[in-house]
């Protein structure tokens, strides 16, 4: 049980953070929006924001008068339940408000944010709820740290900037899990309730049983200089190894390696937080989509893990998976758990309508904030994304 | 086991099918393609014949001659094997050959497939690629009857057409089915190999167990009448109900009605092979995507089946699910099951590689042909299509 | 004066042309419309007996009954003033009505159309829509033969088919032309009415005077072998020569020859009316954008003529330029004369609405029909269109 | 003859009134790009420095060291000639340069740029380059105020922000002006060389005959509220008041009103750099395209002029047309002049390429710098661009 003491401190610990990712950041990379799938640093920061202001404060908080109106339609992203305003902007057309009122808006509701959380009395439906924002915002800054990369990375000045962690140290030793066919129990077994601390979102509750047959999953992840084999085997351009919407992927986009590989005078580079450094291949390999874990593993005969493999062999079986450098692209489909229930409000949007057309990825990467990571942990995207920290683990059967 | 004798009578049963499914046609309806998942009429008899003299004949029957260079490129679906020339055409535009021409293609192929299957001592492989190729026409005749309807259903003059079977025919009474928790075993398990004349396609092979928790599937499928309350009750308006990609297809395309449904001066008319008729409320509802099927079912409370409590309820439990009059919306993400191998050479891009993005739909439908059906069989499409014979059966948990 | 018995005759010739245009066509080639410019042949024929339908037989003819109340839907291009009908098609997925429908629409209209000119006491007004309804008709002619080339040009088996007129025969020589700077005349002048039965289009109607400076054209069109030397001399692969949105057009099509030529083996081959055949340097050039007009006279170092110097040249100066092999694109805009008005109702949509975005061409094509050709014609496409025929004539200032 | 010093100081009163437009902007306002007409206000001022260097400093001044290469490559428009980089960036995301190093290259350039001013001995080709120079800049000031009021206008904020002018000033009274037919010489006609200071334009040099027909031109603008009648008319709803390609606009975008009009609870305001203000219906209209100009006059039964009858009117007449407030759409498409002539060089490309698809706009506006209007000044866009200026002038024949 964790005392309402340290939810404050809990709360200011994953706010600063949030700054502290942006900390390098020019004005300037606060505000664009190369693609759709990026939002702008301004953008996360200003709606992690609206979410503490909407939810928490505006509703419990006597006498809390919001920020400014503006905001909270700008930094809204629940569009359904808004849409009153003539104009329809994109996020990356926002040079209003300012990075310095955003800042401001911040400061304001940390300031509220503090008092209310030093005096309230929380029932636990918002002790819930404080958890939800708090996670909420930690997933929020690992987009911001993939978000930032995508628009440094796409800058013809493909400009350094420090970062709190390392991207491309070293793989962990691990040896392969073996997972004997049998039944096992999958899923978050909240014990007393979500007020004890241990958060979790409504995809992931529910433990059930499922049916593994014999499977081994690889100890380590696939390198670069592995996934370079299979570039240089003219893996990109045989349709043989690819699903049929991956093979249109590959050619609608001209793809031929890895998000931020360089070939330059026929050496591999790659774009880093440190700039455009040579591709190490003894690194885990990152930023490859679904489809290019699917046709790597088919090109090695192997396969992607389902999730429930993956998390079995990460949590049930001993010695588990070391996992945590990728998310891990698994060959599952991101669909509800048996009994799978939407939450009422607007805050029932969070998960369940994103379970169509999307994969489910799992454990964590070096981007991921601490304490915000667990075996059942369901992370989804689409097959063709690839600007999040992403890697493969193969499987053989027996 | 099937005699050779028998063997020839059932290709000449499944080749007069697919004529027979044209009888009504006029010249021009084998030629148009409205949209790209249509295809022309002519092309489906053109392709299900390029197949016998590609796989069958040419490889096999000694001193076979093509009937036509022109025809093995026009009518070859497999695009990434060829592309050699220079001029890339849309099926739909296609004038020439002509229908007279198709027919004549399909004589001569039958001719020389009668007198092969004839004399011919068949190898198990090629017994099992004549399966393939028969249960591959048979793909092909629902698809026809699919097609036809699309392009006179879209025609202005919505014209009438017969058809050898029934589209809105009276639901069969039928109970619900309750599935008690446990493990069960699904996918099909071949007894005595393929060439005991039982075929199945290699995505549904492989029987393995699966664990289900209790369920409880509704013996009737949902009818016009009970969707139309749906309509009624604003359900095509209100984004609560709808998957995140679901909401964006509804107002990408102003949907707001099943497929082939009318509004006529506040009545409710859908085109049929017998023309434009008043929907009939207590007809199974047709023409839906798993979009609409997945709103529906949440409007109601309940949800879609998983492809194996379908499965399950449809063979193990007694007494079993009434099925056939549509096909049926799972919730089940089209994936490989435990040890899927896909097959060698052009045959092998038959299932596998469309294993991303879409759904499970299970059963059959009216447009099914005999004998193509089983309760392991595996159909699947995008979840936003819905020219097929597609319908919702709803499930309780417990 | 045209007495009302060459009225009717002239109306028969001109509606047993179009279908001789038709008489090669399999019923197949009747239907299609490979891209959206082009109309399917059957389109044509019904469109243009609507013509006389709607606007002759339907007002002046008492008792008439019209056909078919679906043909007049189906067969209306002036959809600004329809558009009640539900279902929205695109012509190209009409494969009803027939195309022994169509022909039965044509009969019935003509044996109609024969009695009503047989009795009718025309009016002037009558008269006039009567000759506008022939060259409507004619207009339609071009582009039946022109869309006819275009589905078969576009289908794999490039069929050869008879049509009454010889694409590429060799050019007639002819001298340049000189025209000295001045004041000219340009546009018709009708001397007594339009019941002279001397017809023109509300586009080039109104003489005005123009001050030209002095420019010569040359005597005889840019041939394929001229402009094949442009091509070799990597003319579609430089930007310098070609206009800015032209450059886009070459790259955003990979353009890299005119219409229907394919380079075999290094030769250059074309599709014609009697199948592919070797290019003939000496034939004029057909089947070019103005983006590749412009470019082409670029390289030169010439220009094209503006479409007030090509009238003068046809007409006013002596020896006059020889013209009728190809559409000649001029680099004037399709902008209103002096004085231009919209006539009254549906007819008055004919012209004036199409006055942005096209490029005029002047002169006339071996498919151009018999009498509908004159110095005063404006002809008028947007600047990428090249599946008429068109050609190149160059022009030296002085 | 303008002096030595006085292009100094010519230049420096140019340079500085660039930033004098941006004074009131944030940091985050130079950097974003809401659709791909407008560019960031960063990039005018680093794209219009660039010319200096590149054109001016680096050929022409001895030992003159570049800034930075990577803002070559950034600032560089004439993408034909360069595309060596890998990275494919749209201006709109680069958030690097920063806003601070595109002044301090500013500060640079100025600097090297003063000195060389000084001191060189400059040819006459050199000077004409510079004029050249400072009208491209002043080119560029125009389109700042326009994409300035473009990012702010479709911020959710509607920002008010200093500009150096008044938008919406009352209308000068102006007498209408009749132009008798004749001949008229149109076109500049540089009298002593480009080194006397008057400096033109490629596309409008070249004084030549053009013949006019009776017309009369009105004295005074469009006015908002007159346009007003047109919206309460249906203007917007109704076809036969616009050309093909205008009504496809409309229906394509929903366009009800000019550019940044917003309906209010019934009353019509419009964003202004004041912010969102009622509008004023005796100022001039504002931000139409020539689409909506041309409907309108069709719907008054009258006409927009052509750019020589404008010229005609401003120039030769007396007393002359009152001009400078709004761009006024011509009807004449923009095309080269007799004998026009692309200069050599990157410099040739600045406006011939462009000669297809747009139309002339003649005059200027309030956003228009001192010293850059002249009668004969030709502006060019798409007739479906309005974030400029532009307003109507009417004409009547006779």
């Amino acid at each position: 049980m964790i005392a309402e003491q340290t939810l404050t401190e809990h709360y200011f610990r994953v706010r600063l953070h949030s700054e502290a990712i942006c900390r390098g950041l020019e004005t300037e990379d606060y505000v664009v929006q190369p693609v759709v799938d990026v939002s702008p640093p301004k953008w996360h920061l200003g709606h992690t924001t609206w979410f503490w202001e909407t939810f928490v404060l505006k509703p419990n908080a006597p006498g809390y008068r919001i920020f400014h109106e503006d905001f909270s339609y700008v930094f809204n992203s629940y569009y359904e339940t808004v849409g009153k305003r003539v104009l329809r902007t994109d996020r990356g057309n926002l040079s209003r408000p300012t990075v310095a009122g955003v800042y401001a808006y911040r400061a304001y509701v940390d300031e509220q944010m503090g008092r209310f959380l030093d005096t309230a009395d929380l029932s636990p439906d918002l002790h819930a709820l404080i958890l939800l924002g708090l996670n909420h915002e930690q997933q929020h800054q690992e987009l911001l740290i993939t978000d930032i990369k995508y628009i440094l990375g796409h800058n013809p000045l493909l400009p350094a900037i420090e970062m709190p962690f390392l991207e491309h140290q070293p793989q962990r030793s691990g040896n392969s899990v073996f997972i004997p066919e049998g039944i096992y129990t999958v899923g978050f077994q909240p014990t007393d309730g979500q007020t004890d601390g241990v958060f979790y979102f409504d995809n992931e509750v529910g433990a059930h049983k499922v049916y593994l047959n014999n499977a081994t999953l690889a100890g380590k992840l696939v390198t670069n200089g592995e996934y370079r084999a299979f570039i240089e085997a003219g893996g990109y351009r045989n349709f043989r190894y690819w699903l049929s919407d991956g093979w249109a992927w590959v050619n609608a986009n001209s793809v031929q390696a890895p998000l931020y590989w360089h070939q330059v005078d026929g050496a591999w580079w790659y774009y880093t937080f440190d700039g455009l450094k040579p591709v190490d291949p003894d690194a885990p390999l990152c930023h490859v989509s679904q489809y290019e874990a699917d046709a790597y593993a088919r090109w090695k005969g192997q396969r992607l893990p389902t999730e429930f493999e993956w998390e079995v062999a990460a949590s049930t079986v001993n010695p588990a998976l070391n996992w945590g450098a990728r998310w891990e692209w698994t060959n599952s489909a991101y669909l509800p758990y048996p009994g799978f229930q939407t939450a009422e409000g607007a805050v029932g949007e969070y998960n369940g309508k994103f379970m169509s057309g999307q994969m489910v990825l799992r454990g964590a990467s070096v981007a991921t904030p601490d304490g915000h990571s667990r075996t059942t942990y369901r992370n989804f995207f689409q097959p063709d994304k690839r600007w999040q920290y992403t890697g493969i683990r193969l499987v053989t059967e027996a």
